[in-house]
């Protein structure tokens, strides 16, 4: 195992993971395999800022306080009531000699492991934000460990875009690899194809050489979809509805991609794929015993995957779909401008 | 598709399927592709089980009347918190006559699919059972639908004896394909070793030419399986500790089964697999989102696949295992006497 998963920076309780932590120790003295990262920008997880915003119904002082208040006593920013954190954008400010990320100071990072592991200090007291959005100006520290994942930022793209692409780019390349492995040509489909997770994951497919199909929510995301080139059928169905959706998905896909955040999408995605295919979930809104006893309770042999968040080169390789691919950089800009 | 999935069934919500429903219609009138049993024993999912005694400290009353009342409330054994059902024997009472289950009236049966979606009625009150295990004699009637998988009891075998090896079978099967598609021989490591599905997936890996580490929690249970020959290693860790699993599994596993029917254990099965390596979690207390933001968090290249309940041929292939390894048997015979 290259590098260290930062044990020696829980607090409480002893011997979890980061992540699983209550409380981080986040000094800016690094380890000989951490990384110290200053930070620029908190990009908020979008659970995580509506939990805020509503409980403080709108006011920007007391969110910003809430934030403040929350890294200051977990040494990390990570939502106690959503268990959600987000990303953060930054400069490398001092490398450990033993670190084995591929990164120098001066770089400019994104990363990409998420906010509720990674131990952060705010030293500006936010001042730079109103409180109003989910992006946070910030002045601080961030401490990577030796087995962390960082993105150097691309010259090309605006960091938003960059972020937007980097939060979903786990999809894309997981889907890639199935799509790959597969004999033959495979059908994919796409539940939540007109999302960010979703037209990055048609854009994989459809490179990969698989003939496409998405399932959209409403007439409106079948027009955005529309013309993109990234779906060979686009069908409207609820996706929580399994009838549905395995009708629109008509002949059973290969491997079904569920893209769409809402719970209860597990059986139609396990009913619109054929036997001996795969089912790959990648909604953190996904419930793991509805998918197994789903699939059993159907005699569906197929294989099911957790969408893992990592794949060696994922961040590259989404990066070179959304340059390669107009359409699917058109649908992105599109959302960034909208949120 | 073969027969129906039971939608008829489904009193709320309407639209999903019967194991995402909150109630079904559990009346014993049959339609003509369903099937009605007998019902003699209830085997309840080790996951609900525990979650039930746990709520009332042990109090066998309690937990009876609170079987009860689900089973009355929702028209199904769907243990709410859980999320978890079981299984049940029975003998067949009446097929309708487009059933296209291999069963006649008079076969002693076990129900393959999940009491989570099968409509089970309850008639003696639970009288005959103390509430104290996971053994629940019973009489009632349960309905099997077109899509359902059955099996006939084989007549070597003691009906306790069957239900349990049916209630773990789809562990040993995927383990057995998996196994089968790794290039060279694997390493296969183990959560909960001693266990049911653990000792029937040692078995399975064992006999497709795998290397074997079993994982126990106890001194008790390493002796339990010293000596049957199913591990080739055998290390004692709280498979909820993430480093101590990775410790005693010691050089990463190609593929690590999680058999422990704790919630936790998702940190320590990723970090004790290989990079490009499989984790299959088999316990119903795995967390989706604790199974995907830790992969990511780690930087783990494993592929995590969610236990399917459903491999075809899966009851047979258990029963096979048990019969042709004394060892396994022996295990499941000291499990069952000590329930």
């Amino acid at each position: 195992m290259a590098g260290s998963v930062g044990l020696a920076r829980v607090l409480e309780p002893a011997g979890v993971l980061p992540q699983a932590a209550w409380r981080l120790d986040a000094s800016p003295e690094i380890g000989p395999d951490e990384v110290r990262i200053r930070v620029q920008r908190l990009n908020l997880d979008a659970a995580s800022y509506r939990q805020l915003a509503g409980k403080h119904e709108g006011d920007g002082a007391a969110i910003r306080a809430e934030v403040c208040e929350i890294v200051a006593t977990r040494g990390k920013m990570h939502n106690p009531v959503t268990g959600s954190g987000g990303m953060l954008i930054g400069v490398v400010e001092e490398v450990g000699p033993e670190s084995p990320l591929p990164v120098k100071p001066g770089d400019r990072v994104a990363t990409l492991v998420s906010l509720t592991l990674t131990p952060l200090r705010i030293t500006d007291g936010l001042a730079g934000w109103d409180g109003l959005s989910e992006q946070v100006p910030a002045d601080g520290t961030a401490i990577l460990f030796g087995r962390s994942i960082v993105g150097v930022l691309p010259d090309d793209l605006a960091p938003e875009l960059a972020l937007a692409v980097y939060d979903v780019c786990g999809a894309p390349a997981l889907t890639d690899r199935v799509v790959r492995q597969y004999p033959g040509n495979a059908t994919v489909a796409v539940l939540g194809g007109a999302g960010k997770s979703g037209s990055l994951t048609l854009a994989a497919a459809k490179r990969a050489g698989a003939r496409t199909v998405a399932v959209v929510v409403s007439e409106k995301e079948r027009e955005a979809l529309q013309g993109a080139g990234l779906a060979d059928r686009i069908a409207i169905a609820d996706a929580r509805d399994p009838v549905a959706v395995a009708e629109a998905v008509g002949e059973p896909a290969d491997i079904t991609v569920v893209c769409v955040d809402v719970p209860g999408c597990e059986h139609g995605a396990i009913l619109a794929t054929a036997p001996g295919g795969t089912v790959i979930f990648f909604s953190m809104a996904t419930s793991f015993s509805a998918a197994a006893l789903g699939a059993e309770g159907l005699a569906a042999d197929v294989t099911m995957l957790v969408g893992n968040g990592y794949v060696p080169g994922h961040a590259a390789f989404a990066v070179d779909l959304l340059r390669g691919v107009p359409a699917v950089r058109a649908l992105f800009e599109a959302r960034i401008a909208a949120d």
